[in-house]
């Protein structure tokens, strides 16, 4: 790829993090337009997904996939249109999602566009990347096949606000199961409860989590569905009753510091109320993905759920967004647009 | 009940344990015969079984059951043989078992006496408190309810020449598995190999656990047997496949210090490897306590599964044998004859 035109820009990795992800370990980019070879076509990229894991695969700590390479574009799920293409069955116009990254445009084999993106009437285009994405799918196999819980237990779902608690708290309510948040701002609180149905909220920079706990969930807790870890999940795997499940989703706060981690201090308990404890990762669930998304669709046409995005206008600014989300910047899925 | 007689003993939990617990813990009462009342049988002990989870019953820490309270006879498992009835159903000379703890007689109700003990011919009667009782049913369905091996796949069991490791290893290794067992010294190390059939053995006293596990395991683990926790536990998690299963029996490593404990440092890989980790508590599956039992009588009539008990006599040295456990004394299941 030539440099002498910069109608292309992509991220890449220039070093792994240490601690908190910043905008000296990445490096911008620019080229010229690639021009799709037989069997490809070009996409251009209209949304790019921002999520913590980000910070995962920056990391060459053991984890779900290979970590990005030094030196690569960043990896991540995309929304694009098809501007150019010599792939069957692909015109100039499709809406195509898929993981190719931070990059203005992306070259991509005929395989990868097969599934067009219909949009349903009345569904912004970027909730394709958010509730109808990988966060939303993430919420939903991990409240409908982890999880399960039934009508009359109690929910707990830690960063509430975010682009796959907000989803998975409203999946649980569906259910007929009693869900409080945890969430860091009194906005965030007020949004899951007001909007989203959640029947109660907890702003852990204000509150003693533990003690709101206790008061919000009288009968115990039946299921976690836990994005944080650390200090967040010991507060409710101490207050679990027999049978608990927890959905184990995301660790975020150990994320920038993946080399020395605590374990759950309340790990005992475990055992005690003879919980499960399940990770689980989206991806893994590829075959099914089709079935959640239809199902996430007509909750969301029917108006039964609610999503936000954190959308910030530009490319350049996604190493921003990524640092934001773990100081809890985002209410919602955090989305660039480009 | 009168102390004119020692015809009767029993040992009574003096105090709470801080750290190991010992005989300053416990007191050693004697008295009178007891004599049933109308429906009540007196039991004569036989055996009595000493498990660490007794540890766990002497502390106040949130646990399964109530604690035994101060001052209260301790709970436990026993076999026994009855000296005299007033139940219906119960004849002086039936063999039963129950809960009925380290005492030397008890009067036990009609209810309890159904189940009459019928030795299977060759099975030593302590038997049906080891491989038999409560330790060979844990076993059982952490493994075949909880785990699930499958052929081929790498089990990992730690306290493995334990009464309930010992057991849980010889199971899965009937379903086709390939089991690797951590014990605590040589002569543990060679009876699961040798005569259990473990197809390979660590004693983490002089081997490098984590460099063990490497060597023997090849392939990744994809199921754990945890009585233990702490490293041991670490070192599995970090060695763990995609999909893998931890059937959360004990964690024996902590029993000593329930207040301040360490979480398992690994605990992200239950997320990266999309694991399962399930504790489970041998009384919640009473119901199915006969098949269970009738499998395992199946396999030890059969010649398939060993087992050795570490047998004292005398119930007087029953604290001497639990205070052992924690320092890894037995090969087997622990049990006072009297």
């Amino acid at each position: 790829m030539s440099t002498s035109n910069t109608a292309y820009a992509c991220w890449r990795l220039a070093s792994r993090p240490q601690g908190a992800p910043s905008r000296a370990n990445l490096r911008w980019e620019t080229g010229a337009l690639p021009s799709p070879a037989e069997g490809e076509a070009r996409v251009r990229t209209l949304f790019a997904s921002v999520d913590p894991t980000h910070r995962i695969w920056m990391s060459d700590a053991p984890q779900y996939m290979p970590p990005i390479a030094v030196g690569d574009v960043i990896r991540g799920e995309v929304l694009g249109v098809v501007e150019e293409s010599r792939a069957a069955g692909t015109a100039p116009g499709d809406l195509v999602t898929g993981f190719w990254g931070w990059q203005t445009h992306a070259l991509v084999g005929e395989k990868s566009l097969r599934h067009k993106l219909r949009p349903a009437a009345g569904v912004p285009l970027e909730a394709y990347l958010g509730v109808l994405g990988g966060t939303g799918l993430t919420a939903w196999f991990g409240i409908e096949d982890i999880a399960a819980p039934r009508a009359g237990e109690t929910v707990v779902v830690s960063a509430a606000a975010g682009a796959v608690g907000s989803v998975a708290g409203q999946l649980a309510a569906l259910r007929g199961a009693r869900v409080i948040g945890i969430a860091g701002s009194p906005e965030k609180c007020r949004w899951i409860v007001e909007e989203c149905g959640f029947h109660g909220a907890i702003d852990y920079r204000r509150e003693n989590v533990g003690a709101a706990l206790d008061g919000l969930c009288p009968k115990g807790i039946d299921v976690g569905f836990e994005n944080v870890g650390g200090a967040m999940l010991d507060a409710v795997l101490a207050r679990i009753n027999v049978g608990a499940r927890i959905a184990l989703c995301g660790l975020i706060a150990n994320y920038n510091d993946l080399e020395r981690e605590e374990g759950p201090r309340q790990f005992r308990q475990v055992m005690m109320k003879r919980a499960k404890v399940q990770g689980f990762i989206v991806l893994d669930y590829a075959r099914r993905f089709g079935e959640a998304r239809a199902a996430l669709e007509a909750h969301l046409v029917a108006g039964r759920l609610r999503h936000r995005s954190h959308m910030v206008d530009g490319l350049e600014r996604a190493p921003d967004v990524l640092a934001g989300l773990f100081h809890g910047d985002n209410l919602g899925k955090a989305i660039v647009r480009l």
